[in-house]
């Protein structure tokens, strides 16, 4: 509203300057201003919408995402109002993630950071500089609720890694949890900065059972990944941890006084979509979710790979995770053939993409190993093998291992961890 | 500070109906308006910096930038002030580059685009709804100034595809030309929406020798890719025109009423940021440009290739460009020739990582053929076949061609186009 006043007045200035004996346009600015000045002119950028809305106009915030579903790469669009994500680290990764569910109209976001905005925050999107001193969950409900006022903000100032906080957040994933779901959120996005808290977030994770999707970037600013962690099913953080953290280096010795880590908006803007575009692959159930997607900028090249669950893994509720995901096998494999045949019986009835008119479709590239979690098979692509039990083989009660027969699964871990670390 | 500035512009009004003939007056009020619509040119904000600092402390908004320095990943990261980029396109793409190029410093950014601002745009990044009916230059700039006031911002507000407008965009390159260089820019981005405003960046830089980078997104919003163009060195934007307009189908015709493209903020971000890091890479001289990188999100799939210039080119300024490359080879060997001898001089002296405590080197990995522009060679990768002359033997006059061989090449390049188009 003021907005579009102050548009108003720059127009009768640059009218004004052409014709500038014309006392009447003087008198309408003076009364643009005085409304201005009326505190009750304020606020209003747009109003909520209660209902996604296909329309192509203009005015529809909506049309372009809802498009999606008219060009057959989304089923239904419109249940991204069903869910809820949480965000766990409100930086330069988690910022945008957030700016871009927003964007798309996510049901609920509930945001994490214990941190406040600073000038040095300025070379990453998102936070401006009038900012510097909120905290950043408050920084950005206040950016956030003005983009797109349909989305339900929960801001939680608050330190994961310390006890309070792990207790608050832990309340506040199960918060609103309903019939057969363990948490009342879909997803939880870690894009925090250090080990320490992504063991946080594994931890509560895994004793929710709920599935999250990590992110990171290299303390060089040139490389990052993100990578799809569902408990029981894949390697949890603790399965395979980083070679910092296996040769027994606690990391804070590493960080050293006056020096910081280098960091781009572009690495962090590409990490930040590859996270939310595979986030909206699997809770719209479109296209494949990468299990995990490096990004080296220097090469412009994105490796991936799948990694299993550890059953030496040395968090417990990860082994609980694993033994339950084994249990549930024959009704997974049931529900699967079922869900099989219900889509073969209806298939060739409709095109995916109605209008085709270029005869365009998708080649598979078999260079490229990525597959999807979701009716993920166990048979390994060519050229890999199998160094751990496959699920399959797990559900048989595991013979007692010899102390020496442990040290050969560390060194050969340690070997994986190497080839990852130099890779 | 607003209730102030109100009441400074009613004196303001109050005076020039006294005075009406004070165009001075107006400019002043103009001023003010402007500096209440930009809420971050308040008290908040930031003052100007004269010199980029690698001073590690909060309040210094360019210290995670020069750590690139400090890391070894730039070698002159505040050179970054001395160069200028244009960005065609302020939408979804072109919107988030400047945004990410203003967070790294850049000297100067000229933006352009015919548009305005709508609630239908808000399901990308960047503009609010607040900033909806202003032309979306005017909204950039009112934003990045708020974000960076040390980059200097020109806002074209036309349409490059009408006559003055493309008058206006030439000029506005060739401003600030100076000896050696023949445009006042060091990079053109291209972040249009389509083919006609993509062949006009291309003929004024096929013009003007100007080296740029094109963007795009799928109507389908989940693939896009970025693609280096240098007059004479690489193909131009027509050398290889796309299937749409190869097969003589006006675009026009292939919207509809009432009917949109999809887009997604994910998709935007991941394509802008690619860009950028490659504008970066470029500017900075650092890691390996792109020539070419894909972006299929729903495989999480990235694509790269080269492609030389096409001497039968349609575009009349690409083959003088490509004669001019041509006739220029010896000179370049020779500067090749002469660095190389100087870096070999040097190499040894000094550890590109001064503190590489892990000795964590980076691994050449034979399968992803990405390859530099700067320092290429002409021999092929494994399994590429030329099929254009090579940049060497084109300098050689070409023997005449019958028509039918001319037919013969387009059916090849038509093939070609056919698998670029269905992969």
């Amino acid at each position: 509203m003021e907005e579009e006043q102050l548009r108003a007045l720059l127009c009768d200035l640059d009218a004004l300057k052409q014709r500038p004996d014309d006392p009447a346009s003087i008198d309408r600015m003076r009364e643009r201003v005085v409304a201005m000045m009326n505190p009750a002119a304020g606020a209003a950028s747009r109003s909520k919408i209660k209902d996604m809305s296909a329309e192509v106009v203009d005015s529809n915030p909506y049309s372009r995402l809802m498009a999606l579903q008219r060009m057959g790469v989304v089923e239904n669009y419109e249940r991204i109002r069903d869910y809820s994500a949480a965000i766990v680290g409100i930086g330069g990764v988690g910022s945008v993630a957030a700016e871009m569910l927003t964007r798309c109209g996510i049901g609920r976001l509930l945001l994490y950071d214990y941190d406040t905005v600073e000038l040095a925050n300025m070379n990453r999107l998102f936070f401006r500089p009038e900012q510097v001193g909120m905290t950043k969950t408050d920084a950005a409900v206040q950016t956030l609720s003005g983009i797109n006022p349909d989305v339900v903000l929960e801001s939680y100032s608050l330190n994961i890694t310390t006890v309070k906080g792990f207790e608050t957040f832990l309340a506040s994933l199960k918060a609103r949890s309903s019939h057969g779901r363990s948490t009342g959120v879909d997803l939880v996005l870690s894009c925090v900065d250090n080990y320490e808290a992504r063991m946080v977030v594994n931890q509560a994770c895994n004793e929710l059972g709920q599935t999250w999707m990590e992110s990171g970037v290299s303390e060089d600013a040139v490389s990052g990944h993100i990578q799809l962690l569902v408990p029981g099913e894949t390697a949890c953080f603790a399965c395979a941890p980083p070679l910092v953290v296996a040769s027994g280096v606690d990391e804070r010795t590493l960080k050293r006084e006056g020096v910081c880590a280098a960091s781009l908006p572009t690495t962090m803007g590409v990490v930040a979509g590859l996270l939310v575009q595979n986030a909206l692959k699997y809770l719209l159930n479109f296209g494949q979710v990468s299990p995990y997607l490096g990004y080296n900028s220097l090469k412009d090249y994105f490796p991936t790979m799948e990694m299993r669950p550890n059953p030496q893994c040395s968090n417990p509720a990860c082994v609980q995770r694993q033994r339950e995901y084994m249990e549930s096998k024959p009704a997974r494999d049931a529900a699967a053939k079922a869900k099989m045949e219900a889509e073969a019986s209806t298939a060739n009835e409709c095109p995916v993409h109605l209008d085709n008119e270029w005869n365009i479709s998708i080649v598979d590239d078999e260079d490229t190993p990525t597959s999807s979690i979701r009716g993920t098979s166990d048979i390994l692509p060519e050229g890999l093998v199998r160094e751990l039990p496959a699920a399959d083989s797990y559900a048989e009660p595991a013979a007692p291992v010899s102390s020496s027969a442990i040290d050969d699964d560390l060194e050969e871990l340690q070997r994986q961890l190497d080839a990852l670390n130099s890779s």
